[in-house]
């Protein structure tokens, strides 16, 4: 039962592990890549997070012209991992942006709104 | 997140969401703005996930510096949506990220790994 | 004679219509689009940088498999315009970026050093 | 910038030595950077065009909140050579760019087009 058993959600148990990793819960910047992470600081994350969103993209136009889809499954893991990093850093947790997620989805009129902007935009670029 | 959904049914359920906006499922482009995204094609949300991971670090910069943390929630939300979208497109779906994120947390030595390439890169900066 | 006319230097000429667009300089943010990016703040033109780039690779990869490698050219302007609205908002020049171009450039040792980072990883990633 | 070489001809001189890196023209992938980066093919330079970006932006939200300013120059040098080695591999050159920032320039009507883009958004978001 997913609802008794925290280690059941994936994402959770992935930002625990990642929490395992702060030098105040004895993560070792010597023997973890995410406590080197931590310990260097948000620019040596967010550095990554644009890095990887730009592997996304070069993994996404490959598969565009016939290339393995594959590869953008693992860049996507790449990018989400190192915006856990940023999250547990920050003390947000990926169950944060899921509620966030969620919250919109919920919301009526979200998607509307985003399509007025959009169609605003395109009139004014004709 | 409600503790009853896990992260992977959340997504998935988003997903669910998703799909139904293409076309061939009836999403109309004129009323929905995932339907629009995919119904423009692949650079229409690509595009945005090179923009919406920088506004991840602008955020993250500014929280460096004072600023609201919730900021990032919203922004990491969007980033994850945008590439939702692109799986979509590419008959991928979050599942796959997660399944991937779980299978690196379960091999032993993927940590090592890029930590070995890391200290390697800054030797070679020294 | 480029040498003894400033403004038959591109770059200084193009950063000099841009500081003319600064609200002290009479910029008005409903006549110039330089000047409401001004306007609005450092976000909206950084937030324009991350974007621009994203679609100078997706215009490298679409060359990469057969198309206009014009757009590159587009693309690249398109970023390297907005890198000049930051330049000027903080006071810099493109004569700065290039001076310290140069200045690498004359710097025996540069590629030598640039290249040992590189080494060095490829061998952690063995 | 000294005050005897335009941007035009500094950036085409850089361009000269990056073209010298490339393998047709004897550049030795063992001993330069950038023949290097040229040997491995664009996916190398393309990341690093999205990294260089993210470290624009990151580099100007320190001196936003008081960091020094010059680290921006760095990184958009950093930002600018990445792009001129894409440029290199596609036989586009700096020249090609400025010529285009140029053309826009001189035309009319440029900056109220993008202005008319702006506003017709902000007026949707609203």
């Amino acid at each position: 039962m997913s609802s008794h058993i925290t280690s059941q959600d994936a994402l959770a148990g992935l930002a625990a592990v990642i929490e395992s990793r702060k030098a105040a819960n004895g993560g070792d910047p010597g023997a973890s890549y995410v406590a080197r992470l931590l310990h260097k600081g948000p620019d040596s994350f967010l550095k990554k997070i644009g890095e990887e969103a730009t592997e996304v993209v070069m993994a996404a136009k490959d598969a565009d012209h016939g290339g393995d889809k594959t590869q953008i499954v693992y860049e996507v893991a790449d990018l989400w991992f190192h915006c856990m990093v940023a999250l547990a850093h920050y003390g947000l947790t990926p169950g944060d942006v899921i509620a966030e997620l969620q919250r919109r989805e919920g919301t009526s009129g979200i998607e509307e709104k985003a399509l007025r902007k959009v169609l605003a935009r395109e009139e004014g670029q004709a």
